[in-house]
């Protein structure tokens, strides 16, 4: 079952239109896969691009900044913003030089964001926030307390108009070249997470184990697909 | 020896000052560990963001993209942009919610790209980003032909106002959080390359061995660092 979503000029893919994916499922698993947004807003005619860390829920994409950062501050006027989250998922080594890619996974929102200020709210977003980071965090951290609260400012993007671009695949070498005797292929990347470096004597608790052992959702790589 | 540059309006970093850095080394040291920039643009009033291929010459950021590309367009035709970076280093985890962040190191340039237009410059450039995705690709790899060449775009901006914000260490915890039971420390993250998937039967070429054995200088991970 698809979720097709509307494809307006701001969100239509004109360069490699193959890799454009309007579903929201493919959407929302590049968006809960990811940790890292790249947050983009205008200031006195200046675009900034800031790294912010994202949450998922239903359709809304939760967005966690400082109060006194410059980002939060643009987000939470109601300005537009366009939030760009990729997954680089292989570096793609063809013959020729011109066919060299990147295999990823990217999805770009365009909308206004609002600040989140009601507290019942603002409180499910952090947890929303924690346990995309790592499953069964917040039952075990220690919840924020008023004063806490008080300075964390959450943005929060109506996952309305949202567009995937998804390159999968090994390289597409012109037929001409495919005969060069140069090694040619895909180098899979993946966000890896290492040995953890404690902080204190507690016990490795059982959500960490899993996530580590990979069963956390994070370390998931590319499928593969689709020569495009 | 540090070459430390203008701390701008537009550049110095509010929120977090102590994890700024203006020194051109640190600001290089990333740009040339990271693959990918995600390039801030303004278009009819509306930001957008869009994950680019990037490679460092000297003071100058060459940017990869498509003639066809909104962005290209808008790169080139002179616009405000803003170019960010991100390396995402570890999941700092501490035993408060309130505390929880990354490690994580980040440039942000903003200034006017240029369209490069000289071929030899753009020949240049295009071994460059080759060679900054896989060391010594670029000879072993057929070159671009006339046509190629032709219907490949290349941006440069000077690296003349960026910024680096940089986050190590251990978790920053309150004093009266410190005996909470909670287990708390840093997960490493690092993008590791997997094992290859090969398009043909070639020989795999020593560089390609080095840069899987990490020596290719792109699977280095976060230095131990200050708490901060």
């Amino acid at each position: 079952m698809t979720d097709e979503l509307e494809r307006t000029s701001r969100t239509k893919i004109k360069r490699h239109p193959e890799r454009g994916h309007y579903d929201r499922a493919v959407v929302n698993e590049i968006l809960d896969e990811a940790l890292v947004s790249h947050v983009g807003f205008v200031s006195d005619g200046q675009p900034y691009v800031i790294p912010m860390l994202h949450a998922r829920a239903g359709d809304t994409l939760y967005l966690h900044g400082s109060t006194q950062s410059r980002a939060m501050g643009a987000l939470s006027g109601g300005a537009g913003v366009c939030v760009t989250t990729t997954l680089l998922d292989g570096l793609v080594l063809a013959r020729s030089v011109y066919h060299h890619s990147m295999n990823y996974r990217a999805v770009v929102i365009v909308g206004e964001a609002r600040e989140v200020s009601d507290p019942a709210e603002k409180l499910d977003a952090m947890k929303c926030l924690v346990d995309h980071v790592m499953p069964g965090r917040w039952d075990d951290a220690r919840n924020p307390n008023d004063g806490e609260l008080k300075v964390t400012t959450i943005a929060a993007l109506r996952i309305d108009e949202p567009s995937a671009k998804i390159r999968t695949g090994p390289p597409a070498d012109a037929k001409a070249d495919l005969s060069l005797p140069v090694w040619a292929g895909v180098i899979p990347l993946a966000l890896t997470p290492g040995e953890p470096t404690p902080d204190n004597g507690a016990v490795m608790p059982e959500y960490l184990e899993r996530f580590l052992s990979g069963n956390g959702g994070r370390a998931s790589s590319s499928a593969p697909g689709d020569k495009s």
